[in-house]
C-alpha cells in the first residue's frame, strides 16, 4: 500500500511532517511519499522521505514563465507528481502532455479523476496510477471507502478493462488505519490523503496510526 | 459517413451554406450537417440543415453567465455537439459533464482528440463518437488521411478497445471526396471539416464536389 | 436608469420574460434591456427589446471553434455585451481584447467587477460602463445599496478617477424598485439583476414593480 | 534601475546565473535579481541574490494543491514576484487576488501588461510596478524601446495617471545595455529580460555587458 500524504497549500510545517513521514516508513516498512508546494520541495526531498509535486506542467523547457516544470521539480528532489487534482483540474490535451512530461522527467505518475468514467479516461493516457476522489467528499472526513464503495469497485474495473498495468488508488476522506485497509479490499493499492495527516496537531501520531494496520 | 462543416468564427454566411448543404444532403442522400455560431444556432435550423453546436457548457440550468447551455442550443435547433475542439480544449471533469449536459438535451455528441491515446480517453467518457484531429494539420488542406494515416487506424483501435459502440470521426485538412474515401478506407465513419467549405468562394460547389463519390 | 436584465442559464422563458420587457419599457419609459444566451439572441431580439449579450469572446473572425464572436451576437440582434460577468470572469488581456471586440461590431459594453480596485481597472480599458457586483451577494436578493452602500460610492469614484465618462452599474442582489433608488442615490446610473426577474413566478409583474419608482 | 533576470523554463544552470547575479550586483551597486522556477526558488536565494518568484496563486491558505502559494515562496527565500507574465495571463479578479496573496507574504510586486491600456488597468490594482511588454516582441532581441518607444512613454504615463506612487518597469527583447539606457530615457525604473541571459553561452558576460552602463 502507498500512502501519498498531500500538503496542498495548508499552513503546516512541510519539513516537520516530511521528517515524521521518513521515520514512519523507516519503522514500518509501508510506502509513504510526502507532496508540499514545489517552493517547498528541496526542502521536503533533504529529509529522505520519498517526495512529489503536486502538479506538473505540459511543457517542454521554454518559454513558460509561471510553468511548473517537470524537470525542475525532478532537479528539487521529486520522484512522482499528481496530475489533474480535483483542485487543479486540467485539460484532456494538458493531461496527455503532463504525463508526457512527467516520464521525460523520470517521474512517477498519478491522475486523479472524480468518477470511474473519468478513470478510465486517464487510464487510457497511460499513467502509473489513477486516483478516485469524489470531490463531494475531499475534506470530510468519511471515506469514499464508506460513503459508496462501489465508486472504488468500479474505478479498478474501469481501470483494468482499459490497461491492467494501471494501479487505482483512493482519495478523499481517507483519515483511519480501517480506511487504508477498507480501501485494499476493494482493490486499491494506494491512499490520497492531505488534512488527516497535515491538519493534525500531531501530524506524526496521525501517521502512525494510519499505516499501524498495515506494518 | 457523416459529414460535419464547422463554421467556426469565419467571416462566412452560415444561412447560405446551410441552405446548400440542406440541398447537397436531400440531392445524394449524403448526411450533412452545419455547426455554426451559437448565435447562428436558429437561422441555420430553419434552413432546415441538420444544425450542430460547436460546444455546450458542463453546466445545469442555474447562474452560469456567458455558459452555452445545451437545453438552449437544442431549443434553438441544434441536435447535436462537438465538444473539446482543439480550438476549446476543456477540462477532463468539464468534457465528462458537458456529455452528462448533452445527453440530457438529447444532443448527439462527438468528442475531439489529438492523437489515438486522447481518442481512447475520449471514448471511455460514452460519447457517440470522437474525432481525431491532430493540431498540426488543421487548416492545412493536407489531409490526417495522408500526411498520417496510422494516426487515424490507431484512433480506431483505441476507441474499439475501450468501447466498440464509439464512432471515429476524421478531421483536420479534409477538402476533397478522395478525403473523405480516403477517411473511410481507414474506418472513419464521419468527417469532420471548415475551411474547405467555409472559405471556399463558392461552398455550395465544394459540398457537391466533397460528396460526390458517396453520392 | 438602465435595468439591464440577465438570464444566465435560467429555466425560464426567454421569449415571454423579452416581451414583458419590451413593454414595461414602452409603457415607463424606462430603458430595459435583456441578456438571455446567445442561442436565444435572435428569438429574444425579434420581440424588439433592447438585446444584450452575455459575453463576448477576444476574437476577430477565424478559427475560433466554441467561441462567442461579436460581429455573431450582433448579426443576431445584440446591441450590447456584458464581459466578465463573475460567473464568467477573463483574463485582464482577454478583457482588454474583447472590448476591441465588441468596439468593431457596434456593442456597448459594461465590464463587471468585483470591487472598487477592479473597477478602477475595467474603467482604464475603456468600456462604456462598469458594474460592481460583490460575489457574496449575487443571488442574495440584499442588494449590495443596502449590505455595502460604500461599495457603490467607492466604485463611482474609482471609475470617475479613472475616466469621467464610464458609467458605473450596481448589480447584486437587487429585487425591489427601493433598491434601484438607492443604487441611483449613490451614483449608479444602471442596475444588473437576474434573479429577481428571470425566476420570479410572474416575470411581468416583478418588472413592472421594479421599474414603478424611476416611471 | 532595477533589472529582473526570470529565467521561464529554460534549460539554464539557475544556481550559476544567480551566483553571476549576485556578483555582478554586488560589484556593480546594479539592483539584479533572479526568477527561478518555483522548485528552484531556495537554491536560488541560497547564493544570496535577490530573488523572485515568476507567479503567486489568488489564493490562502487551505485546500489549493498545485498552487503556487504566496506564503511558501517567501518561505523559500523569494522576496518578489511577477504577476500576470504574458506567459501566465490571469483573470482580472485573480490579479487582484494574487497581489492581496504578494502583500501578505511581504513579496514585492510586478504585474505585467501587454499596452498601455492594461498598463493603466495593472496599476489601479495597486502593486508596487507593472511592467510594458509588448507580446510581439518577447524573445525577439528588439527591445520594445527601439521598435516602439511610445508604448513605454505611453505605459509610464497610463500608470501615472492612475497612481503616481507605481513604477514603470519595460520588457521584451532587452538585451543590451544600450536597451537599459534607452528604458531609462523613456521613464522606466526597472527592466525584465530573459533569454538574453539565460540563454547566453555565458551569462555572467551577458550580465556585465548588460549593467555595465549603469555602473
Amino acid at each position: 500500500m502507498f500512502v501519498l500524504v498531500n500538503l496542498k497549500a495548508y499552513p503546516c510545517d512541510p519539513v516537520e511532517i516530511a521528517e515524521a513521514a521518513a521515520d514512519v516508513s523507516d519503522e514500518t516498512g509501508v510506502r509513504v511519499a510526502v507532496a508540499p508546494q514545489a517552493a517547498h520541495l528541496s526542502a521536503v526531498a533533504e529529509t529522505g522521505v520519498e517526495t512529489w509535486a503536486q502538479h506538473v506542467s505540459p511543457v517542454e523547457h521554454g518559454s513558460h514563465t509561471g510553468s511548473t516544470l517537470a524537470e525542475a521539480v525532478a532537479d528539487a528532489g521529486a520522484e512522482g507528481t499528481l496530475i489533474n487534482h480535483s483542485e487543479a483540474r486540467r485539460k484532456l490535451a494538458d493531461i496527455d502532455a503532463s504525463l508526457d512530461a512527467a516520464e521525460r522527467a523520470d517521474l512517477e505518475t498519478v491522475v486523479c479523476a472524480n468518477n470511474p468514467e473519468q478513470v478510465g479516461a486517464a487510464a487510457a493516457l497511460g499513467p502509473d496510477a489513477v486516483a478516485v476522489e469524489p470531490p463531494e467528499l475531499i475534506g470530510t472526513g468519511t471515506p469514499v471507502s464508506k460513503a459508496d464503495p462501489d465508486i472504488v469497485t468500479d474505478a479498478v474495473e474501469a481501470a483494468a478493462a482499459v490497461d491492467e498495468s494501471v494501479d487505482v488508488f483512493c482519495g478523499a476522506g481517507i483519515s483511519t488505519g480501517d480506511d487504508l485497509d477498507a480501501a485494499a479490499d476493494l482493490g486499491a493499492t494506494g491512499v490520497l490523503l492531505a488534512s488527516g495527516v497535515a491538519k493534525a496537531d500531531d501530524p506524526r501520531a496521525a501517521l502512525e496510526a494510519l499505516v499501524e494496520p498495515l506494518a
